[in-house]
């Protein structure tokens, strides 16, 4: 083991090519490429609109079962699967989440793949890129800059400023910023007034940009924004502040999907990041859009497990995306099913196969669920140098009797070489026509009941519940014709309940709705369960103390 | 007048060459250009350190009077002035500063030059650009949080939280953020306590940043930020809550200059933009010092007029950097000088060769003030379609009896065509050997008697006055090491007093110092007279709600 490599060894040795040359593996050309730098840049709005009318390639999702301490290593997985495409001579894209900067110096390392199967240039993915959550963080500001600007210049809008839903966000994990009350100093700084910031990730302005066809639809997305209520109770939205055009200014060039390069010099488009609890935790539309249109296969991903990840993929984004996903893929891995079997954490390295089968209970719900969406599903193990043959036997014999193939990935030790035969079989899953995508809920379904839908169906809960406010509120959005859109179940990532520690496949469990929000320029009703945290904060002893320029100029201690 | 440009379409016509080719002009290889786009780039730092110990071009400097409502055209005379050099045969670098993205939003036009004096792309440039200034309120709002982080986690190093001095910023006009209360909600929020942003132009980060030498040095000041006090008031540092490496880390692509284009293809490095009241006003020092190693002649601008401007780059700039200035630049308007003497701005149209006299007051204090520098001077008067001939011949007989030549400039209707006469007579000044650079007081001149001696020699105040405590926080300063640093007065731009009303060149006036400032990481003590406002407000009707993209995409209703 004294050769591992870490993973910034690993991308600090990549042959990188120039971005240009990615470009011209999809046939863009240079001047539709907007370098930031060498081995960054963005695809021109103008070539991707040139793409409309072309024939589409085939949707891959890469989902997981419920997120462990043991990792998963989803992202790796998808960026993996997508080089393995690519070994066996499918012209594949592979689509994946920005990272958010904020975070990078808490406790997170970076997102951006692990060992052999990552996307480079890490460091700047992981921090500033190309900008793109900068002018999230600037178009959201603007917005709520002008709201108190209105009622302090006389509030013609009447806007009850107890009810203004529209708080500030901050790419920073700042507690400290949670809950201030601002506007104080006497006349000249307005009313004061109570509010606070989230991170930039769980701004609906990230969510929108991640929904968005295109620029008129962005813009229009922007101006639908209920940013809170008169005193009559009625909304106020963006547009009626005429801040919606403004915002679309500064969110231009962010629109423009990103396209780096895997450690195998494959093309990545790395585009939008939103929460994936209080928001739907996929990346854009348009880059998945553009991909499809560049390559045979598109690989993506979806956040947190399925039970999160998957069903928001599925009933929001493919639902108002119009997309029909061909194939999924459920990482799992050997450690992470056995903490699901109730293995402590320490105790892992161990073979059990025992908990390991007791933990498969969760792949195997996830297995089900995903199938509910009329997609095939093909099971990734994501090896570990721990894992034995009778453990790897136990769980391929598991999966096969749900009728579905678990395939061992070796992609972080061995790049695309390690992940032909699950390359393989995606292909044949994807080509072979099997899938019948339907969202699990029509759009006429009531608000509460969709909850109620996916609650049942997805969580296997027993019962939702929810204070007569809740209610009430839900009808009330109906009466204002939001009753089409889709739920977006602010949950723990950790449990198939709103209870973290509860692994594996509880049946039966309550879920409380605690509160929902209206998320109108995104189009979605945010149902929250449990605590939702939408502003970290920094650990005792956080990662920026110790990360650093070396001597040469390059990051240390990011990762 | 009917086929008169605006400024934006003048920009959008230009013929603009690929960032690359501009900067074969400057020998910068392609791998040495770091994209941003096809028109912007930054200069990588290995060149910029490859370029030490080559011989320096001439430094000129371009300054004006006290700026007035009927505008000046410092900006767009330094542009004018690069190009009319290289039209003139000479290989000239242009360095000016980076606009601020948030008061685009609120009344201010672009401040990327102007007419046929512009460097482009000027909506990029007066946006995100290259993400320097989003990259400086990460920087500086990661320290902030750290803050609050160290106190929340049990204040070891026992900041009295009543005493921080470091606020947070974000670079948008947002008055209700000028003064909050933080971290309520409770125990898992932290302690309670009174905050504020400013905007991100009024960081010390970035003045950090445009004073630090290399990325070395720029770790060294950010560590010697005070953050506030302890219970004891001894000083706390950044470095002492282990932020500064990586403040450093998000500072270290922003630390490289940025590189655009005349309007005349001629290369601009456009870098750094601190206030110029709280802080220097100048451009990067990093971008300065480049520029002489690849240009002959290296025009650059300071703000606001020459008693803030002028002043605080020989004495702040300079001073730090040991650059010695050749030349400088002191550019009027004859509109501006009617209104010194007391004209109102409804009037400027008609000639009045009296007022137009009593105004060149003003003018003739700005052009002796810097030749204390020692430092020759031209004056260059920025032509506008209302001046007359009598007039001009009133301006030049006036500069003329002070041993100095006024220049017309039409730069801004002809381009570099209209200020050829200009550009040989900086070549003749800064040519002649004739400037011997010294700042205006020694670094052991004790602190309070070098506000003194700015208020005295270049304001010509009578009196300097300040409360026993701003007195005694001087001393104290003093006694722990800072009483050699040069000081910032923070004054209103707009008269050589503490009035802003007050045109010409009054005489006499009493500067009140109401409040003095520590800026230990960027190397100044800032002396505040009057009001000086770091958080602007938006206007009743911000320009934002006339900003939009049109159906080609482009940007408008910025300028």
């Amino acid at each position: 083991m004294a050769d591992v490599k870490s993973d910034i060894e690993i991308a600090r040795a990549a042959k990188k090519q120039p971005i240009i040359a990615i470009g011209e593996k999809l046939r863009i050309s240079s001047d539709d490429i907007i370098p930031y730098g060498h081995d960054k840049a963005k695809i021109s709005a103008d070539f991707i609109a040139s793409l409309e009318g072309k024939r589409d390639g085939k949707l891959i999702l890469v989902t997981a079962i419920n997120p462990t301490p043991a990792g998963e290593g989803k992202t790796t997985t998808t960026v993996g699967l997508g080089d393995g495409l690519n070994r066996i001579g499918k012209k594949a894209v592979i689509c994946v989440r920005e990272p958010s900067l904020g975070p990078c110096f808490g406790v997170k390392g970076g997102a951006a793949g692990g060992g052999y199967a990552q996307v480079v240039p890490m460091e700047d993915i992981n921090l500033h890129f190309t900008g793109d959550f900068h002018a999230i963080t600037s178009a959201h500001n603007l917005l709520s800059a002008m709201i108190d600007n209105h009622v302090y210049w006389g509030n013609e809008l009447n806007i009850d400023i107890r009810r203004i839903t529209w708080r500030r966000v901050m790419d920073m994990n700042d507690r400290a910023l949670r809950e201030i009350v601002m506007s104080l100093g006497g006349a000249k700084n307005g009313y004061p007034r109570e509010g606070g910031f989230d991170i930039t990730v769980a701004s609906e302005v990230m969510a929108i940009l991640c929904l968005a066809e295109n620029l008129s639809d962005l813009e229009r997305r922007l101006g639908q924004i209920v940013i809170g209520y008169r005193f009559d109770r009625s909304p106020v939205y963006a547009r009626d502040l005429k801040a919606d055009k403004a915002m679309a200014v500064l969110l231009k060039d962010a629109m423009q999907p990103n396209m780096v390069q895997t450690l195998e010099n494959n093309p990545a488009l790395v585009h939008g990041g939103p929460f994936a609890n209080i928001a739907h935790g996929c990346n854009s539309v348009i880059a998945t859009k553009a991909a499809l249109k560049l390559g045979d296969y598109v690989v993506t991903e979806a956040g947190f497990g399925a039970d999160l990840g998957a069903e928001k993929f599925f009933d929001i984004k493919c639902r108002q995306a119009g997309l029909k996903p061909d194939a999924a893929v459920i990482v799992a891995t050997i450690r992470a099913l056995k903490m699901n079997g109730g293995v402590r954490k320490e105790d892992l390295s161990a073979e059990n196969i025992e908990a390991l089968v007791r933990g498969c209970a969760n792949l195997g719900r996830h297995v089900a669920n995903v199938r509910k969406f009329g997609v095939p599903v093909v099971v990734a193990i994501n090896h570990f140098i721990s894992d034995t043959d009778a453990e790897i036997a136990a769980i391929k014999d598991y999966v096969d009797r749900l009728g579905a193939d678990a395939i061992v990935c070796r992609h972080w030790a061995e790049g695309s070489a390690g992940i032909e035969e699950l390359a393989y079989k995606v292909v044949e899953l994807a080509d072979g026509g099997q899938a019948k995508f339907q969202p699990l809920y029509p759009d006429e379904t009531p608000l509460f009941d969709k909850i109620q839908t996916v609650a049942s169906k997805i969580y296997h809960a027993g019962e939702v519940t929810a204070d007569k406010a809740v209610r009430d509120q839900l009808k009330a959005w109906e009466e204002q014709g939001y009753g089409n859109l889709p739920v977006c179940i602010a949950k723990t990532q950790y449990s198939f309940s709103t209870d973290p520690t509860l692994r594996g496949a509880p049946e039966g469990h309550v879920v409380h709705v605690r509160e929902v929000r209206l998320s109108a320029g995104a189009g979605f009703i945010v149902a929250i369960t449990g605590e939702i945290m939408t502003m970290p904060g920094l650990p005792r002893s956080p990662s920026a103390e110790r990360i650093f320029l070396n001597d040469e100029g390059q990051i240390e201690g990011l990762f």
